[in-house]
């Protein structure tokens, strides 16, 4: 069995404890927060949850501790801390700043010979493995990567700052006709507005000025000016039943070409389809967890990202069992 | 630059030849043939034909040599005996034999202190890698495999042999409703009618009788019994015109759930639309060649599969670079 750890139980580290039940060589052997630990309960019975202070001291403990924290100021601070005790996973999304956190973590990981597993989810993660796999086997081609239809937290944040907004909820939604262009096999040059549509279900405070509102929201720079969006104003009743779920997905397409003239198209996509954004992102981490804990027990250590991890290292089966049944 | 062979000059190996060609950090050194190498015309200018049997003296010119036979007979006695030279790379596809090809391999490669890398190409592939990573990440969901649109050489070698056929191509099909179901969310249980129908153009003797043909199609046992066929009689020049292509493609997909009581659904799909079914194999083999190079250098020997290889082997980019731009 893997002793996993989680640190910080919010959606992600909730999710996290789903996936750990789902996965039979692994066992919960703790949940770790800065909060009051009187006041987080957790799904898992008979599992303390515990402060983070008292992290260090479970070394012999916990074969992997996945950290849930944020990527803006929580995960640039815990994973190179935290590997100095355990192999760590985190699922650090800042992609401009993945170059550092990697250097860190690495020379972390490498002192105290534990794996730093970083940038584990879905974007960073499995797209990105895929933007790697299609570019490796079609290097004369363009990628293309579409968002959603999904909620983006963002921009749902940025909508409720707007005065007037008690509460709001955004969807990201790929344009059907450029999704559709790329998967002929046209290769168009596509501007954000039209990769990418934006729907906005607002709650307005009563006598709110409606207009003023929704124009804040459709010339908002960087959020909302360069797409086209929609904003419909419902009551918080209609949103809470129609729009409480963390929904979210997207596609990664390749368009290629191969022979002797490039007369030949290939299109390879992937593509997610998402209920929950936090629980499949957990999900992403528990596997990545099992890697990182049998990579290391073969002496393996140092910061590794999804292009480091070998696949066989994901699953519970066997090389043996892997090549008869799923080869 | 890493300098490949190929043994074998059909479809697929001129596929590699082209493949090559698009990845800069390759070069092909020579191309090995069991016929009369006067006789086999490649489309690189100045690079030599040779026949297989020099190969064994090739060992400081060939740093990778990608065998481009059959599954049937070559590949089982090619790809243990040239392991013995160089590193290899194959598309052995008897999905029932991998177990004890990989044993001959490995054990041969071994010995030499080689990598032979085994059954690369879609499927098995890249479409086993994304099962494995789709079961990884949901332990709990269930599998779908469609083929297709594309051309099966099998079956249209079968119909070929029926007597008053001259020309034949057969094309399988994955049952649009069926993929839509999966695609919603449904996990369906799905007789091989309901996953795929077989359409077949067939070219008639004057004079055949055609509905005997068309019984004898749709009757065969294994090839098109359990299928919903449909013959069209069409001439040669139609189906030199418009049923010249190799394409072929197809779609895994993995529903699975996540959440305490599994309330959450995911849809985890890849597809693949390709023109040029071998070029496409061959494109994966490309890559892969340059992954069991890479490896070796690094002291690494035995079978391997793509189970085994982890991303970064298989781009021509520095680690570096890929966690800059590809993350």
């Amino acid at each position: 069995m893997i002793r996993i750890g989680i640190l910080g139980y919010g959606n992600l580290g909730r999710g996290v404890e789903c996936a750990v039940k789902q996965n039979e060589d692994m066992e919960l052997c703790g949940v770790f927060t800065r909060r009051n630990p009187d006041c987080v309960h957790i799904l898992t019975k008979n599992i303390p949850v515990r402060p983070v202070s008292e992290l260090p001291d479970c070394q012999n403990e916990i074969d992997v501790l996945i950290i849930c924290g944020g990527s803006a100021t929580d995960l640039p601070v815990q994973t190179p801390e935290y590997v100095k005790y355990f192999n760590v996973v985190d699922s650090f999304d800042t992609h401009a700043k993945i170059p550092e956190h990697f250097a860190h973590v690495d020379q972390a990981a490498k002192a105290s010979g534990k794996i730093g597993m970083i940038s584990v989810g879905w974007d960073p993660g499995m797209f990105s493995l895929n933007r790697v796999y299609a570019n490796a086997i079609l290097p004369a081609g363009k990628d293309y990567t579409f968002w959603g239809k999904g909620v983006s937290q963002g921009h749902s944040d940025a909508i409720r700052r707007i005065e007037g907004v008690t509460d709001a909820k955004q969807y990201t939604i790929p344009v059907p006709s450029s999704l559709e262009a790329v998967r002929n096999g046209d290769t168009p040059e596509l501007t954000t507005r039209q990769k990418h549509t934006r729907e906005c279900f607002v709650v307005a405070e009563e006598g709110a000025d409606l207009d003023r509102i929704e124009k804040a929201i459709k010339e908002m720079p960087n959020y909302f000016a360069d797409y086209d969006t929609t904003v419909h104003f419902i009551s918080q009743e209609e949103l809470d039943k129609n729009h409480s779920g963390i929904p979210h997905g997207g596609f990664v397409i390749r368009s290629g070409s191969s022979g002797w003239e490039n007369e030949h198209r290939h299109i390879i996509e992937y593509s997610l389809k998402l209920d929950s954004n936090p629980e499949f992102t957990a999900s992403v981490l528990a596997a990545y967890a099992r890697a990182a804990y049998r990579m290391n027990q073969e002496g393996m250590s140092g910061c590794k990202t999804v292009f480091d991890v070998a696949p066989a290292y994901l699953c519970s089966q066997s090389n043996e069992q892997l090549r008869k049944h799923m080869l």
